[in-house]
């Protein structure tokens, strides 16, 4: 088969790559029908993070079931199937707390080290499922093919917003702000709305970003950064600043931003991935009572919630997807993500 | 009258001072009937924050209204009134949500530039109190004096401890760590008790400090520290540690263990005062979804809530006071508590 291999930094390659074979009992073959490319796969394209030997790469995906390990029991073969971004048994006492990223047993994809052995990248053809019976979701049925792009973001960027949005107590009349405006600053916007809150302020500088942050519930934008940006942020909420903030970027700059912006008591949802060793600064968080928490999103856990809000038109986190593209030309999918020139595209192979 | 100056290191006099008067029309004069020394009260004796000139010290007491403003609506002379650890309107938007620590108009016991002029410190004859409406909470008529240890906790230790187990979410069968074996340690023992918690660990090494624990409501005493501490904790907990954790010191080395001892998703509830520029590990936080809540604790918000229970008798703080000295011992006082020879020293004048 053909799967997306990262060979350093800006040398993204569709190449051809072992079959994938189920080896565990428990696992599953799943044959791609959309994958896309995550804000956090820009790290190594960009060097930031280095790529010292050739990588499989990519880790959202919805696909078809093509077989099943004998111990599977609840999925089938032909089933319609969200991945999160991780694969986890949901079983273990950790899962069952609802923090399946820290499964007992789970691991990431692309993994030389998996449960029966190497873990599959999501941006190919196929890919091999670790516990199948707890990673995979599957739908009702075959989903109408417009729903694809929205189901596909149960795989990661709305169960991530979504995460933030909860970490951060987010409920009905909670005052919101959003840091970050790539597709999961947006689905955390629209998290927001979900939940209740009554005013969502999203940080953008870019126009359509803006216009899909609107449609997602966002109230206000404030184009301002660093000081600027909090000064007027605390304009907006009585000199204050609101009740909770979403950080979706995962920079020292975005952390402070959060943290500074929030009104005493108020608590920061964090789901940026923390890049470049950033800390938290604790003094001015005991001076404030202004609280952490969050982390990297445990979304399998939070897809029953979302599922049925996806299915019967509710929630439509896949308008992230302004950019569609055959798997083949991956490269220009992550070059176009790098240059801004999209929010998120959607792979099809 | 007279009044606790700290000089310098180990430098501490109970000496002649100026009266109080009453300058802003909101304010009260409190004739104090009971203070104490804190934790936080030995980083200067011990010279880890520097005193560069003589300054009035003490921020926890009782007493006896002598004297009010003209604007003083609520509160009497004659009133036996507990303060908390700052000023406060307890009308401003920060109050009113909760974090009277935020105050937009409170303030600190001993500063040069309060409202009025200079604020006394809590450990002198007589405090002159701005905001005197706000700040103050009067007892319904003058309380049994075996009373007066229980409502002076009620200043800070105990609402301290209780802002440690809210901020780390603790309720009905949480299970819960607490860190830090001082008085705020000793009283979120015993907030976590009364909120519900189900098995609560006292992380301690001074048997006078486990037996108050154990009355308080723990469940267990670890002896540990550092990574033997954690491990020790894990096992008490399926392997992978408890719900909350209630960080009652406010060291790098305390927060580690806080942090590092949660179960993944567990929340981390600090009041300990941060010391030495401690900043929180965001890499690990993030990975194990383990947050970080609290802050100076916003006591006078808690006092409504606790006060009734200490006045009927079910909730008994004052047990961490281990030495009572008349106030003119101050400097003993301190010298009891910086070498461990006390838990809490409770100050008469």
């Amino acid at each position: 088969m053909r799967a997306t291999v990262i060979h350093g930094e800006r040398d993204i390659r569709f190449e051809e790559v072992a079959d994938p074979t189920l080896s565990t009992g428990g696992d599953a073959i799943v044959r791609v029908v959309a994958a896309c490319v995550c804000g956090s796969d820009l790290w190594p394209y960009r060097g930031i993070t280095p790529t010292p030997r050739p990588k499989r790469i990519g880790h959202e995906f919805v696909g078809i079931v093509e077989a099943i390990g004998p111990d599977v029991l609840t999925i089938s073969v032909g089933d319609f199937v969200i991945a999160p971004f991780y694969d986890c048994d949901m079983t273990c006492i950790n899962c069952l707390n609802g923090v399946s990223t820290s499964c007992l047993h789970g691991g990431w994809w692309g993994s030389d080290d998996r449960l029966g052995g190497f873990a599959d990248g999501a941006q190919g053809e196929r890919v091999r499922v670790p516990h199948a019976d707890g990673s995979l979701v599957a739908t009702p049925g075959a989903p109408a093919e417009h729903l694809v792009p929205s189901l596909l973001t149960l795989a990661d960027v709305m169960g991530t917003g979504h995460h933030a949005a909860v970490s951060a107590g987010v409920t009905r009349g909670s005052t919101v702000v959003v840091v970050g405006d790539g597709a999961v600053g947006l689905c955390a916007v629209l998290a927001a709305k979900r939940l209740g809150a009554s005013r969502i302020v999203a940080m953008s500088r870019h126009a359509d970003r803006q216009a899909v942050a609107r449609e997602f519930g966002a109230t206000d934008i404030v184009e301002e950064r660093g000081a600027e940006g909090i000064a007027r942020i605390k304009e907006l909420f009585d000199g204050i600043g609101p009740d909770c903030v979403l950080e979706c970027v995962g920079t020292q700059e975005s952390m402070d931003q959060a943290l500074r912006s929030a009104r005493p008591g108020g608590m920061v949802g964090y789901v940026g991935v923390p890049n470049g060793g950033a800390e938290l600064p604790i003094g001015l968080m005991f001076g404030t009572n202004v609280g952490a928490n969050g982390g990297v999103a445990p979304v399998r856990n939070y897809i029953d919630e979302l599922l049925p809000e996806v299915l019967d038109g509710r929630l439509n986190p896949g308008r992230v997807f302004d950019l569609e593209l055959p798997m083949a030309e991956v490269a220009e999918a992550y070059a176009a993500m790098d240059e801004r020139r999209a929010i998120k595209v959607l792979l099809r192979p």
